[in-house]
């Protein structure tokens, strides 16, 4: 028992050593699932890579974790480091971006993670404790659906965390699931960077016309009531699901569409709230 | 120590007791977030109770419960029986169906539930040992994304389930984490109804045109890969998102369309799957 207390001790020193190396830590956040958190958090990434950024993204998502297929690197094998302190290696993706996901372990597409949360809570431990990040400007925490163990582990184990993006659809139902996560940041004293508004509106790339598949509007709703900082909304387009399914991040292969522009103001937005948290600390 | 053990072995009684009351158990599963499985639920019990079902739905979403919301009942509240046993009496929905859902317990839209998984396991013990579900045709269980401790629990708790339904949307990213889920269900070796394919394609209402906003064929394709029958394809409504939102299912609201055709088709072969389960046993 006593050996077992040390033993998490020194897990946990071995976690704050290697984030006090990361300059920036942001977790992506929903409760609910299917609204893009996967998707905003590899097009981050690369946004942030092309930045000149380093950048590493750690996916939470122990269940159903999807950055390596978003980033096209799901051959990727996470290997142990040569030199004696066992360290795992990351996966590098594109623009260097370093990779730890349950999938790179996984012996095949079906095989399925049937962890209840105690198992999920060591696993996330040990990809911060064990994982030769080394010296990063960003860490990107992409969580799955939800408010329980992973996201709650999170939380505890990075903070000084920077900051949650906070990811909805527009429609009544997903605002519904949302607003319970803003109220998993506030009861956790976590700082939210602000709100994205994903799968909003359609416009048929045939005749032009506009439609509120999923609804419009409701993420600026949100950050109305709650008086949260609104950082955009992208626009459905079938072209965001085609490039994802490519393993190429839209921002990359559709640079020029609307979803793509909308993206990068969510990018500026982050920066800027960096910057301003810089100034105050 | 031993009470505890003895006060668990009296919920576990309660909860076969109850069981025992209901012909048909479902659950509704997909591993993968945002697809429609609660969309799905919520139409299929409306389906059942317009062929003079008596039917019951659990919402097992402990982080992101949305049944209440999408069957118009946010205002029902889970009251205690007047009788000895302290029975909790579920909300009625309409067409009589029972539903139980941590959402009538919660104080305001913003509370969130912050639980690790013995809180949700508990939970879901509780929701099958104490509700008064009474004498029922079918109970629908609501499941959140993963296969966590939710999904194990009600797999462990009901033990004679009829079979699972498995809703993914058509995208790769989808697939693969319904892949797992589906492993989930093996590993377990409780039966699968099928795949239902959700969000399939989008006709643009004013010109016509087609259009695979998240893909087209992703259910069909893991049916034939994994030998799993095919429940149907639904296509993508703006209706469906609205009468969401309404608290209205789309089935009754727009019965005409071809979404809801497609979705009774897919009642129907459940109904085919269970009467073939009768005669084998």
């Amino acid at each position: 028992m006593e050996e077992r207390m040390k033993e998490m001790q020194e897990q946990e020193k071995r976690v704050q050593t290697r984030l006090g190396k990361i300059r920036h830590k942001l977790a992506i956040l929903s409760g609910k699932g299917g609204v893009g958190k996967s998707t905003v958090t590899a097009n981050l990434a690369v946004a942030l890579a092309q930045r000149g950024y380093r950048v590493g993204v750690l996916d939470a998502d122990i269940h159903g974790p999807s950055i390596p297929k978003l980033l096209g690197v799901r051959e990727g094998k996470l290997t142990t480091s040569r030199t004696g302190n066992q360290e795992i290696v990351p996966v590098e993706g594109p623009l260097g971006i370093k990779i730890v996901s349950l999938d790179f372990l996984l012996p095949s597409d079906e095989t399925p993670v049937i962890w209840r949360g105690p198992m999920k809570m060591a696993a996330i431990r040990q990809f911060l404790a064990d994982v030769a990040w080394g010296d990063l400007d960003f860490l990107l925490v992409d969580l799955p659906p939800g408010t329980g163990d992973e996201p709650l582990s999170i939380m505890q184990l990075i903070k000084d965390i920077d900051g949650v993006l906070m990811i909805t659809a527009p429609s009544q139902v997903s605002q519904l699931v949302v607003k319970r996560a803003i109220g998993f940041t506030r009861e956790l004293n976590v700082p939210l960077v602000g709100i994205v508004e994903n799968m909003s509106g359609f416009i048929c790339p045939k005749c032009g016309a506009e439609f509120n598949i999923l609804g419009n509007g409701g993420g600026q709703k949100i950050s109305e009531q709650l008086g949260i900082p609104f950082l955009g909304k992208i626009p459905i387009d079938q072209r965001i699901c085609e490039d994802s399914d490519d393993g190429m991040p839209f921002i990359v292969k559709h640079a020029e569409t609307p979803a793509a522009k909308a993206f990068m103001q969510v990018v500026e937005k982050v920066e800027k709230y960096l910057e301003q948290q810089r100034g105050r600390s």
